[in-house]
C-alpha cells in the first residue's frame, strides 16, 4: 500500500471553535453520501446557534508533590454519556444538528466544547488568593481536541480499515505538529480512553489530543531518568530498555520491521504494552512513511490481542508518550503506553490505597503471564 | 473522656498467621456475649484446617519512572465480594469458622492470607531474569494486615461509636510502631478503602495495615520536597503549608485544639481533605493521648461529611501519610490524606489518560467549593 497524503480541510464551529476533517483521498465507497470527491471542498457551515463558551481553568502548583494540578471546574456539567441517537460525534444530519457539520465524514478533529485546556482559559474571578510563598496560579492555557475515528457510532479503533488507521495516525502526527507550534503548548499527547470503566461519557469511537502548558510530571521524571543513564552509559534509556526487551524476548508481544511491543517488566496494570520503533524519534511527527504504516497494522494488531484476552471489548487507555514541544527532544523516545484497567472480566484493577496514597502499584498478574496470554490469541 | 489503654490479645491463626484482638477495658454492653471480662484472656483458637499459604511476592525495580512495582500474581484469585452471609471477617460462630475464632471483638487486626508483601515472601520459580543492566527483582518482602473496625458486619467506620474509633486509633498506632520494628519494613501505611467503585472486596468494615520494604516514591517525593524548602527557608514544608491554610480559613473543613482538615489548594481529586495535628510528629505512634482523643471526634466528622455531600456512602480512600521508619522522620510529618473519587452521584472521577498516563490530574471541582460544600453538611 502506496501511503497518500490526506486531504484537510478546515473550518469553524459555530462558536469559533476550530474544526478539521481529514480525508483520505481514495475513492469513496457509497456514491450516496455527500462526502467530496477528492479534490473537492467540504460543507464545512455548521448551522446550529451556539452560545460561546467561556473557559474558567487554571492550573495550580501543588508544592509538596512539585506538580501541577488543573483545576476546571466548568467541566462538571459536560456532556455524560448521551442516548446512542443523540451522540454529539455522530455526522449532522438535516433534522439533528451535532458536533460535526457536514454530513458523513473520516476522521475529524475539533476543538473540546469542554475543555481542560484553552489558549482563551481565564483564571475564574473567584476572588480566590493562594499564598504566593507556596502556591502559583496561572491560566489554564493550552488546547484540548476531540479526533472522532468514524463516523459510525458503533465502531471501535479495533475494527477500523487499514486506510482509516492510517489516516487517524496521519491526524496524530498533523495535529502534534500544529500544537508544537502554539506558543502556549508544551507538550502534546494523543490519547484513547475506551469504556465506561474509564469514565468515557461519550462512546462514539474518539480519542482526544491534549497540548498541554507545561511538561507533565510523568514525561519529567522520564526525562530526568533518561538524562541520568545518558550521563553514566552514554547510551538512550529508552533504546537500552527496547534492546533489553528485543533481545529477551520473553515479554514481546508482537513486532514487525519497524516497531516492538513488550508488556514491560515492571508493568503497573493487568495489562499494559510498550509499543516502540525501533528508531529513536521524538514524536508522531518524526515518524517516517514507512514507519507510519508498518504502525498502523501492528497498533490494531495490539488493540485485538487485548480483546481477545477475555473475549470482551476491553476498557483500555492508549497514551502516546512524545517529546516536549521544545525541551529535551534528544532525550525523549515515542512510544505508546497501552494498557487494560480490567484484570478478570467484570473486575477493575482500581487504584486504591496503595497506588493513589503511596504511588506504590501492585499487579496482580505477572508481567511474563500477561505477555502469554496476549500472544495465546487468535487473530 | 479519659483515655485508658487497649487490652491487647494476640493469637496464631491456623497456617500460622498472627491475629491480635484489640478490646477496651470498658465493661462490656451485653453479658451474653463470650468477649472475655476486663483482665480475662480471649479464646484464641482458631478450630479451621488452613493449608500453609506460600506467598509469592516481588518487587520489581522500574528504570524508566524510578520507583518499584510489587508483582503479587497469588493475589488474584483471593476473596471477591463474598455473601453477606459467608464473610470471612465476621465472627466465628458454632456453625461457621471464619478469619476471627473466638466470637464477638471490638478490633481485630490479622495478617491478611493473600498478601502483596510478606515477610516470607519469595521470588517465583519461574525461570524469569531480568537484565540486571536496568532492572532490579526482589522479594516482595514486608507485611499485609487486615484491621477490622467492628464485628458488626453492616456497620462503618462512620458510624461507630466515639469509643470504638479511639481503639482503632490505638491499634493503627500500636501496629504501626511494631511493624516499624521489623527488619524488613520501610515505611507503615494504615488506609482504609471503603466502597466498591474503590475495588473493595469485601463489605464488612476494615481498613489495612501495609509494612513496605521501601519507602514508596509518594513518600520520596514529598520528603524530597521538604527537604528543599527547609534548606531554602529553615522550616517544615507541612507546618508551612498547614499555618497558611489555617490563616487563610478559605479551605478548612473543620479543626479543633489539636487538628485542622482542609482542602489542599491544589487537590487532585473532587473531594480530597487533608488532616494534620498541629504539632509536627512523624506518625500515629508520636501522637499524645490529648492529640488522640481530639483525632477521633474530626476524623469521623470528616467521613459524616464525605457522606453527607450527596447524602450517600461515599466510596472513599482515607490514607495516613506517615514517616519512613528509618529515614527522614524529623523531615516527615503525619498526615491524612481522605479523598472520594465520586465527583456527583453515580459519576466517579477515574484516572483516565490525562492522570493515568501523564501524571496530570484535572479536578471538576474548584477546593473552594469542594470545602463549600463540605462544611454546609449539617451533621
Amino acid at each position: 500500500m502506496l501511503r497518500s497524503l490526506p486531504q484537510l480541510t478546515a473550518g469553524r464551529l459555530a462558536d469559533g471553535r476550530e474544526i478539521f476533517w481529514f480525508d483520505s483521498d481514495l475513492p469513496k465507497g457509497s456514491a450516496e453520501t455527500d462526502i467530496g470527491s477528492p479534490g473537492q471542498p467540504r460543507d464545512v457551515t455548521d448551522r446550529r446557534h451556539l452560545p460561546p463558551t467561556a473557559t474558567t481553568s487554571e492550573r495550580r502548583w501543588d508544592p509538596i508533590l512539585r506538580e501541577w494540578v488543573t483545576v476546571a471546574s466548568h467541566r462538571q456539567t459536560r456532556t455524560f454519556l448521551p442516548a446512542d441517537d443523540d451522540c454529539p460525534l455522530c455526522p449532522s444530519t438535516d433534522e439533528r444538528l451535532t458536533e460535526i457539520p457536514g454530513g458523513p465524514y473520516e476522521v475529524v478533529v475539533f476543538e473540546n466544547r469542554f475543555p481542560s485546556f484553552s489558549t482563551r482559559a481565564t483564571v475564574p474571578d473567584d476572588g480566590v488568593t493562594l499564598d504566593a510563598s507556596l502556591y502559583i496560579r496561572a491560566e489554564g492555557h493550552g488546547r484540548c481536541e476531540v479526533i472522532v475515528f468514524s463516523d459510525d457510532h458503533s465502531a471501535t479503533f479495533a475494527t477500523l480499515s487499514p486506510e482509516r488507521v492510517q489516516l487517524v495516525i496521519e491526524a496524530w502526527a498533523a495535529r502534534t505538529e500544529a500544537l508544537n507550534c502554539l506558543p502556549e503548548t508544551e507538550q502534546v499527547f494523543c490519547f484513547e480512553n475506551r469504556g465506561t470503566e474509564i469514565g468515557v461519557t461519550l462512546s462514539h469511537p474518539h480519542g482526544q489530543i491534549y497540548a498541554y502548558p507545561v511538561v507533565t510530571s510523568r514525561t519529567q521524571v522520564m526525562l530526568e531518568s533518561a538524562r541520568r543513564h545518558q550521563l553514566t552509559t552514554g547510551r538512550n534509556l529508552f533504546a537500552d530498555v527496547l534492546a533489553s526487551e528485543r533481545h529477551d524476548g520473553r515479554r514481546v508481544v508482537a513486532a514487525n520491521e519497524h516497531w516492538t511491543a513488550f508488556v514491560p517488566a515492571a508493568a503497573r496494570w493487568p495489562f499494559e504494552i510498550h509499543l516502540y520503533p525501533h528508531r529513536q524519534v521524538p514524536d508522531l511527527p518524526a515518524t517516517s512513511d514507512v514507519e507510519r504504516e508498518a504502525l498502523g497494522a501492528i497498533y490494531v494488531e495490539l488493540l485485538r490481542r487485548l480483546d481477545g484476552v477475555y473475549g470482551l471489548e476491553m476498557p483500555y487507555i492508549a497514551a502516546w508518550h512524545q517529546a516536549p514541544s521544545r525541551a529535551d527532544r534528544e532525550l525523549a523516545y515515542l512510544h505508546l503506553q497501552l494498557f487494560s484497567i480490567l484484570r478478570a472480566p467484570a473486575k477493575v484493577k482500581a487504584l486504591a490505597g496503595s497506588e493513589s496514597g503511596m504511588g506504590m502499584f501492585i499487579n496482580d498478574i505477572a508481567p511474563e503471564r500477561a505477555a502469554d496470554m496476549l500472544r495465546a490469541v487468535s487473530l
